[in-house]
């Protein structure tokens, strides 16, 4: 049975919508899972007229019977904007609060096990904000909206490589506070789980220095010394292939030539940098840490561009095939029950 | 008249001896400018023997009176270590101090007008410092040797994109009290004038961000608005075609489209992780805001791979055309003589 997914066409006035229609019409993606289509039926047909193409699927209004296996699209109809107040290009709290709702039915949904995990096209922000989200980003939102109080953070990932940071969105002067042995664990630990819950055996994780030259033995800084090697040696401790502190400016090269599965890094552009630069159209974003499945195109609503039907569906594509694999080792998990709960007839 | 330039062996224990065989072997590099190798004699032979091809060139022990152009590379032989003393793969004080005094006299040779330019094969830091080099690199080392007070900097240099920085070996903590707009003035001017003299006649400056997203209109910082934005004004004003600034992640996506001939950035990894991503053998060093010109390859001695002939040449001879293309400007530009010095019969 293949996994049961969902796909949410993301902020309304947006590129997702149309990336959207142009995900669905693609054979491969709609061979890899059992889709679930949730949003707004008004708005995505605004976006087939941008295409030009119409997304075959079968309409409902509530999901739970009708999600069993079948070769069709199911679209789970919410209606949760009014259709005048669409306004492309623009950020807006009819948006925002229409994505929250949205997403709200989509955690739902996949808690209760009726999906697998699902993929959202591109939100806004500032749209969430003027909606009503109370937290800094979506993945925080998720969190909560879940009731998830163990660590989770943003992974980014391109092709076979993935990157997770111990800072984020914060001043660049607030870093270096911030990196602690506690902190550096928690995201290598983070890395390990969530390369395993998608295929990973034993994900080799490198992770980056935080000064130039890895601190060139402790002349410019020694965090190195003090903070982050410890780290690495406690995972390493812990079973999780963890090596480095390496240089920030060769571990993306030695990472792209394959030698790491994934890099954690101590700050934003660190790894951002070199992630945008490989190939910002191909970019995932994964919330890890969370009980459920949850990927993102790495690219925006991209606002200057809406309607002209010029946005590529590939960031959103690659944030489908690894949510639906993800689904699908997490099932087959399930279904082995826990560690040391096989019965003797096994 | 071609442009004399100096080419210098670099550390007798590195690749550079390597590499540099590999350099004077290739036909465009021998056409492109008279080439006078300056060294020692005793070092190159020994690299001759490992690459398997010998330098077809002129031995001179003065090169004054022998610069005129002509076809054959000369050979400045400076016998400056002693053979025994030459162990390959490791930083030594003897090394180190056979670099500085043939660096010393090809500072000379070009002050006074004997070369056009020179560049050198890589260098060893640690050595030079063991060989008594009191300064931080050889950049400084360059500035205080011929009596430089003005301000200079390091450029790193790929192809015809071009980034130098406000901050460079320092602990990332100690960076944010050195963004001050006196400081990304000075780079601004510094980007703009060595870019020119290298044939840029408008270079298009991009100057980057201190935080993540900018700052995101001060949500994660204020240096943006209130350092960075006000010194690109000023240097707007100044004549010089400078923009920003813009997001740390994205500044190299639009630069590497061809958008911008350099990037002026705030610290050492935000444009030394994209530089080497993009092509870390090409890359070229160049010492800009001396009066003369000199350059070196981006890579470094590469002392795991010493003897083995697989280091490549790429970089140094990028630096030798760019040195080469430098020098040629600089002479055209010392015949035209001075602004408002053009003599009557012009």
């Amino acid at each position: 049975m293949r996994p049961k997914i969902g796909v949410f066409h993301g902020d309304p006035n947006g590129v997702g919508p149309e990336v959207t229609v142009k995900l669905l019409t693609d054979a491969e993606v709609r061979d890899r899972a059992r889709i679930v289509l949730v949003g707004d039926r008004r708005v995505l047909a605004m976006a087939e007229k941008v295409v030009g193409q119409e997304v075959s699927c079968r309409v409902v209004d509530r999901l739970d019977e009708a999600a069993a296996d079948g070769e069709d699209i199911l679209f789970l109809d919410l209606p949760t904007i009014d259709p005048s107040d669409v306004t492309p290009g623009e950020a807006t709290a009819a948006a925002g609060r229409a994505c929250l709702e949205t997403l709200r039915e989509m955690l739902r949904l996949t808690t209760a096990g009726t999906l697998d995990g699902f993929c959202f096209a591109p939100l806004n922000k500032y749209a969430l904000k003027l909606g009503g989200c109370p937290y800094e980003d979506e993945h925080v939102f998720f969190a909560r909206e879940i009731g998830f109080d163990g660590p989770f953070c943003e992974h980014n990932v391109l092709g076979d490589l993935w990157t997770t940071r111990v800072t984020s969105h914060i001043p660049l002067g607030d870093v270096v506070p911030l990196i602690t042995g506690e902190r550096i664990g928690v995201a290598i630990g983070l890395a390990h789980n969530t390369l395993g819950s998608a295929g990973f055996k034993a994900p080799r994780i490198a992770v980056a220095a935080l000064n130039p030259h890895a601190g060139d033995g402790g002349m410019f800084g020694r965090q190195e010394i003090d903070i982050i090697a410890p780290a690495v040696e406690r995972a390493r401790a812990r079973g999780i292939d963890a090596r480095g502190p390496f240089a920030p400016d060769t571990i993306f090269v030695k990472a792209s030539d394959g030698e790491f599965d994934a890099v954690v890094t101590m700050y934003h552009d660190q790894g951002q940098i070199a992630m945008k630069l490989m190939g910002f159209k191909r970019g995932v974003t994964v919330t890890g840490g969370l009980p459920i499945p949850v990927t993102t195109p790495a690219s925006g609503t991209a606002f200057d561009i809406v309607g002209q039907n010029i946005a590529s569906a590939e960031g959103l594509k690659q944030a489908f095939m690894l949510v639906s694999r993800m689904a699908e080792i997490r099932r087959a998990k399930a279904r082995a029950g826990p560690p040391g709960a096989k019965t003797a007839a096994e």
